[in-house]
């Protein structure tokens, strides 16, 4: 199974940026950990980070016919870029959205998602562990379909 | 670790309710699925399920000294309860919030959660899955307190 | 025909209750009412009233299997109940929404139903006589289904 | 006893407009239900439909004096029609709104009523049934005046 | 091909009103231009215009099994008549929407159109070539059914 | 000096429509004092009602070359008519907006005007003396133009 | 009869203020024009002008048991103030609202009017002319009382 | 004469809940500290506490022709029950309604108060003290009937 | 101990000002009353009553360094005066809010308080006895710093 | 005459991109069909697309001194890229927004154009038609410059 | 060249109110600093504080023929003076608006500014230097008309 | 002291771009200004422009650990990047956000700015004078920290 991970701006600095609100772990330690259960899920990962709009959309846009489904933490575009969400609502990947934070408890504007309506579900508030948990979801969910809902 | 589940109005109803949204599964077999993780987690699990808000607002008061942690899917009282936010507010016990659909695909009056602010993180999406996930990321934030965030 | 009736939260208080609005008649009185024209209707009725909301939901959950339609006016949890708006989208038993004073011209609060859209039909304003309207209106629709339109 | 039945723009393709939501019925099969059901109450009908809303200003206007209650179904201009709500605030005739449909099952624009607030009572959503329904309410009310509200 | 083409308020006295904003054109000069597009298009036009909601509530009836589709400006009415909107339902021509002016581009009550998620589609701005080109339009939907979308 | 007074739906009923609000004064009596006041000023008036928004909206583009100003009372579709609007636009006739009662008073619905802001001004709450005062101030105002404002 | 003219800030610069839309008449004009209308129509005039919410407070305090009926012009703080709308309903002596320039023609800002609703009239966009309007419709008011309304 | 006090929602948690908000006091010290105050005063008290709406509901029913006046202190279900609030507009016992916060410091959702225009008057912010000032002041109001206001 | 008494607009004609509303007890009446209460308290009271918004901003500055406590009826400045807001966050002497009427029963308007959030506690409804109960729960809270909750 | 095309984010999808709303056709064969009709109207075009915001603004900046005219369909930027409104702005040069579908019948974000009310026209809902039907209202415009109106 | 520099309520509090926000320069000190500065750029200041509206709408209109420019820091008043606004409307003086804090990082209330389409340009955010900035931007934009923009 | 200046979308343009708004100064001539000023001040600028939102939120990405401060002129991602925003919390460099207009004068959408409550200060409307004084503000914030604010 191909799952590809998207992570859009800003999420580069992870271990750096507000490290009271988003902890001292790194992107990087995030994917080791990702692609160690990935493992032993049976699933390989394609990983990815931009700050641009327009690369975030072309690796939505790539990931038709070749992912079977993605984690996605769009970071701030989560809740602006409409092109983001018309890729995913192209493409037709199932994908889970994920957030380091709980995006309720914070400002209005974090609330709105323009993605969440698009995903299979949403996984927020658990640190690096979000994606771990995400990709469980993601992946229970590809090989149980029609699934347990 | 003593983790309690509380679950809220007519999901007593689960697997006879809207099939076509909720599917086939019963309460009773998220409730063995959870022990079943709770198990390798190392955790005891209490259940409990109510179409009550006083019920509820009782069962959560009852977390108090008790419980390390909670799993909580208070179905249409996650909207509408600003009692069940105060309980949960006076107790302080760290709880997940869990919702079988994503009820950000849903309509609007369901996209308004008055507990998800308080919540450690929210799992939603997945079907009895989502029991399961919430149940792992509450036991991660419970045994890495200060956690990885 | 099965038929059930089921009453929100202060009409227990009918014939007290703001007799300039809702006059004297009780919901004993309407009972009787709505029982004796059921009878010219060919069914029985099944008569329920409470202050509680998780009793209502209850109340609604019971009617999968064994009622062929219903007659509700929820009171004040017309405007608030998220929860028996599920119990009744569960149970997918056709209901007709019936109210003794005529909502639309009350308190704008009064005008947002939480039960309306479900459905088959609404009667409102004309006292005791709304109930009875409602009855054979249900009884209409449930005997020449596909229906009029 | 004399009762006006006013019919709004777009009643007269009753029958032809969009049937999966209006079914089959023509509105003069509604007019021949409404005469039948009004001989056995004892009141005469007069019946108006027109698609222009200064006729219908007119159409009220003509009830005063003559008519003991109206049954108005004013279609669109429920949702637009200041003009036709002023004059029947200023004849001062009781009358019962009526709609085929549930409209609060329908799009937000048709939830406002101009009209309602004035109205004796609402009944809607049972089809041709809504008139027959309305017109005994209609009469109750008026043969019963102070009445069992 | 029967081509209708509606007119609403005020677009009689096209070329005498606010000439700055809608030119010298008049209306005659419209039809003129449409007739002779229509004509190497292969489709009579049947032309009206009205200042009376009423009247364009019947012309759009009329259209109902004599044309195969319409052009509408149904100028203020655009942004006021839900019977006009009721009666392009019911009658279901295709049709497409054509404004003199960009509406966008002027007070926000003339951009909400009670009309356009009903058309075909929206050819707005080009003065009285919005007519032609809104014509060409609806002829190679008509004649090449299921488009190219 | 040649004045027009066009009246809308429901004036014709004045006297007789809630003489609690409106008093009992007819519209020939208000036109009676308006013509009276009109010789003094050396004006001839031109008096129109009409319930129906087609006739108004006609009567309106009338003015155009023949009446030097207007008063308008356009009752409930002072509210409603985007068409009016339209037409007062497109004639360019100074008018002055009244209204027998002070419509600040009243409803919020009541409270918008779509036209007032093309007069020349308001007058309201005089009863018939809004039409002699209104008739005063637009001859005040079209004798000395550029004026005292 | 006793008439009290109560202006508010800035009204002092008129002459001054924006020409272009108050025109070159000052209040000492307005005031000569209204002492001169006053006295045919056998009334005494009180006049003030302030730009200080506290002074005309005390002014509106002050017509109780003195003035038969007041002019008043509050300039911003027709839009702001609370206070004058109390002392206004303290005192309850009949008022009429005037402005120079058609308000409703203006800023949103200015459109909402804190007095409007307790005034017995509105008289707007008539320059110094509403003045004199005013007063005559507020003499015309207090002569017949009851009134022609 | 014969006080009631309703206590709502987690109430029962006073002393545990928030200290750093609510103080250390319990609900049985302000039970003790009003039974005092209200010796003085000459009247005796019934107290009840609940977290559930519907026993509440009974609770206020039950005011009727036994309890001359109210304290309420119904927590969150100030915010969300209209079913209190119709079961206090049918006893119609006076009554006053106490926080122990100042709610207008608080998160807007607290702001609303849906009993608050029908309490005789409202004590916020001082804590057990607000229930003693309430005490005093119903008691006042009911001696000294016609009042002071 | 010092309290200050600062009394905002219109308060001066307490007695006189609609007294179907505020009764026949003037703020003379109530200065009488508070400071009888204030000697059996220990404290004695400074009194200011200001129509004007400035006044009330230099009596709320001239609280700093002399007033332990203060007593706030701004009447309608309660509405609209952020610089009376801004003058009691600077000097930080806790103060309770008063009013005669409960003004949560009262216009929209006049449920927002812009002062309330910044107090100790607020008291409303009981006409002169707000002030006294005011005064009461003031003094408790200065006496018993840190106080009860 | 130049005329240039600039498409925005997603546009390369089409073909593929939800062929049930958007068909078949690509991008490419759009290209094709515009540069015909761009030949016959004596226009050579410049063709562009971008997922990239910053690469559209410099596309649009690009147009100054160029083209004489453009089409623009931004796709999701349409409804979010204040930098494209702002470089149309800057540099111009008239321009014809198009839209495949219909965007007055989908979500309301779509609904919601920063470009059109800067464009010369709009053409929407006709798929591929509404580029060419577009590109013939912008030549009509550019050659009868002051134009029809 | 001369500027006159206006401050509103609680200014004059400055080094006392809310240290940690405003800091402990006084308003003395930064009229110090702003007049050595304005020695430097060849211009007088004339300087004024008040905390009351009608003062400083006095101050405004005093500006008239006698200031080449002004500062303007309203306090309070920039979010609620209506009167304000309409005297510096009517002097005309070029102004540019200042402020010690940063508004748009404060409450709502605080971000909406009267005054500030009027100006020449904000400068907030700085201290004391806000007023030096200003004055520097002020002379600038006074010394080179038609500017840099 | 090292000086970051950011340039968002289409400042490029700079004297091409609506002259008569922002006059025919270019930014190469605001960054010599700067690079000047900046020298009397002993500070040293990095001077980037992009039209691309993921350059500059590399560009302020970079800052970090690099910059004393920056002046940032977003351009239209002001209003419309939450990523812009997310990289400047993350790396903490204090800001001065300038503009060259004064955008509270212009269309409501550039009201609200996404960066000024995270900015030191926001100093708008001088044109190209508006950079100097940012920067001269931002470099007496950074010397005089804890400053005279």
């Amino acid at each position: 199974m191909h799952i590809a991970v998207l992570n859009g701006p800003n999420l580069n600095l992870l271990g750096v940026r507000e490290p009271e609100r988003y902890g001292t772990i790194t992107l990087a330690d995030i994917e080791t950990a990702c692609r160690a259960r990935g493992e032993t899920l049976g699933c390989s990962l394609a990983w990815m980070q931009s700050n641009d709009e327009g690369s975030l959309v072309a690796g939505a846009q790539a990931l038709r016919g070749v992912a079977d489904g993605a984690l996605i933490n769009a970071g701030a575009l989560t809740h602006t870029s409409v092109a983001l969400r018309d890729a995913l609502l192209a493409v037709r990947v199932p994908f889970v959205e994920v957030h380091l934070t709980n995006i309720h408890a914070r400002e209005p504007m974090r609330r709105r998602s323009l993605l969440s309506d698009l995903a299979v579900g949403v996984v927020a508030g658990f640190g690096a562990e979000s994606y771990v948990l995400g990709l469980e979801g993601l992946v229970a969910r590809l090989t149980r379909a029609g699934g347990t809902g």
